[in-house]
């Protein structure tokens, strides 16, 4: 098979007629179809798959003892995601081991290739759900009291899919049996395409903080409240959207995002009472990132408080830079030289759950480059080639790692 | 009675436990307690209830013939409203055939009680859906298509409430027998607290306009996707928002809101891809508002094109002055002077069923002071004395134009 062709068998699956793209999203109507998908894939390959309690899915290449070399992404995707962010990773994994398979080769440590849940948090807003709950980054307790848009508790949302809330947890057991992590993903800039290279292995995942602003002003009818009796949080989350750009823009490269946002009642002649925007910041370093975010916050109710209304602000989480493990990866880069010459280890502004294991496993991650540059949006884009030579460096690194013959 | 003890005969239907205040709309589970109140309260005085083919309801003292002066208000509210607005005026009209029976007046002319059907539009879209109905001003056939949150056309929700599809539309035998309108309504403003004053009547309706906008950028990623490579319609949104406040600002009594957004797709860690806003603009004169509307797009297209962002906008409706009938104010404030003294003539930005009526019939206003000022929200107040003082005015404006002894 093919990277492409492997893709090819889900690419109607969770697709999102309104915002194009994919919506996949943790126990929604494409999420068991892409875990049949997984498992059909290890089927015939010969490789065993099980659940872990926290509904990641493991694919075994060998005995599931110790040593493991683990590969693999996600199965998740953000509203309206691009068709590689997540399945990109799986679906070269697999076809690596179909390489290897091919040759003939037998690993001598075990090969594990994962498909990790909701590592967009795109539905209970915690990213990296799945392996923060495996290395216990997060706790059971708090993740399962988590509610989605429609007030669903991850925990309900968890028994409903038939799974069991008590195998929820951190599995220190599992993840002391792993020797290394490779994550494969489609490049979320365009890094590699500016330097003319479709593969690159990683150095960093810059640091990265999200923050819920809830703005408080008087709901009123839009139509007898004249503008000078207004406390109208529309116009504050505005002044706050500004503040975001202004105070991001002055301190490259740092970025500074607000993309979803909530304005209640919401009705065309109704001054809003309440408006909730996340706010996502990301800098070089962590200090960078709370110096960031205490100017935008200084701006902020500054804007906020000149319209007459008030800004609360939780912290939603905040992800410390990662450094990948730098043994793992010159191994890796030295497996692809033979066939991709000298490549470099990029920064990335992306969170991964190769993030996550970083702290509990030696992790290392390969970027396929992305023509376009677009990420979390249809128009992100691989090409074939760069697909079928991201499995063709997945491979090598796994033969590096887990050795064999 | 009075006016508050026939309120608190319903201050239980249609409470809404989310927003607070009342969620009341077009054959819910509250419409038919509401419209047996009505009936109760009609056969009390010994009126005669009949309810047309737009589902309104008429309580009729005297004949139904010819020359009706006709009073009341709406029966809905919007989602969270207060409990003054619609019922207040439904009520005091009660009340008020009650001083005047306990007078041992008699009307030389019919006069009608009436309860108009989902005013605030809240239910399919539409509002003052019933007089736009009874009047021509919208066709049957094009508000019987109209869908619900839920998908229902309003032509299945009349059908499951057991009405007749075939009778809705417009009666122009029925709107030619009336001789005069006078509704009663709680202020949505705070005019006449500042003025120290319970009681006025209306000059006009100000115009108003409803325009979609969308603003569309490049969708992209949060993390990864450098300030300066960005087209946000987030932020293109929010120079948007902000340009509306500065217009309105600069021309009372102009009012601009924007009050209901969505961001596409919304998700934390993705710059969005486009952002849907409804714009509201009010202002003294058809033209005020065409000229506001024009200031508040330029403004707003050069903020959107400065973040590289593109502007598509659509007009939703526009709605011209209504200025009241000018002798038959004059006659309800003469008939106010002995109780009331002078009472000031006072335009509102709220659309009304008067409004609708206006055009076909010699109407009038009476609004009732609301010390908040606040409107469409739990925090419309009105004094039980205002209530009381309104009962007595429209009184006053009943015996004046219905004639009698």
């Amino acid at each position: 098979m093919t990277v492409t062709a492997r893709l090819a068998e889900i690419a109607e699956l969770g697709r999102d007629a309104e915002r194009g793209g994919y919506s996949r999203h943790l126990f929604d109507a494409a999420d068991a179809p892409l875990r049949d998908w997984f498992r059909r894939s290890a089927s015939a390959l010969g490789l065993a798959v099980e659940e872990d309690g926290d509904a990641n899915l493991w694919a075994w290449w060998g005995e599931a003892g110790s040593g493991v070399v683990a590969t693999g992404s996600h199965i998740d995707s953000v509203p309206g995601g691009g068709a590689y962010d997540g399945p990109l990773g799986i679906a070269a994994a697999f076809e690596a081991v179909a390489q290897l398979q091919a040759e003939g080769f037998t690993p001598a440590r075990p090969v594990a290739v994962c498909a990790f849940a909701e590592e967009e948090g795109s539905r209970f807003g915690l990213p990296c759900l799945g392996t923060r709950l495996l290395t216990g980054a997060t706790d059971a307790a708090t993740a399962l009291e988590r509610v989605d848009a429609a007030g669903t508790t991850l925990a309900d949302a968890w028994r409903a899919s038939g799974r069991d809330v008590a195998a929820v947890g951190a599995d220190p057991e599992r993840i002391a049996r792993l020797a290394a992590f490779v994550e494969l993903h489609v490049e979320q800039g365009r890094d590699l395409e500016d330097r003319g290279i479709p593969i690159s292995t990683a150095s960093a995942i810059i640091p990265h903080g999200r923050w819920r602003l809830e703005v408080t002003g008087s709901g009123n009818h839009a139509g007898t409240t004249t503008m000078d009796q207004r406390a109208d949080p529309v116009v504050a989350a505005a002044r706050v959207v500004l503040a975001v750009q202004q105070e991001a823009l002055s301190r490259p490269p740092a970025r500074g995002t607000i993309g979803k946002v909530q304005v209640i009642p919401g009705g065309t002649n109704v001054i809003a009472s309440r408006v909730v925007a996340w706010l996502d910041l990301r800098a070089d370093r962590d200090d960078d990132v709370r110096a960031l975010f205490e100017a935008v916050l200084a701006a902020a109710r500054e804007g906020v408080e000149a319209e007459g209304c008030t800004l609360d602000v939780h912290e939603e989480s905040f992800t410390a830079r990662v450094d990948f493990d730098a043994a793992v990866t010159a191994r890796v880069a030295a497996a692809l030289r033979p066939e991709f010459g000298e490549v470099p280890a990029i920064p990335t502004g992306a969170g991964h759950d190769a993030g996550i294991l970083a702290a509990h496993v030696p992790t290392a991650m390969l970027f396929v480059r992305n023509p376009t540059g677009v990420s979390h949006a249809p128009g992100e884009s691989a090409r074939d080639e760069d697909c079928e030579a991201g499995a063709t460096a997945l491979a090598a690194a796994l033969r590096e790692l887990a050795g064999g013959a």
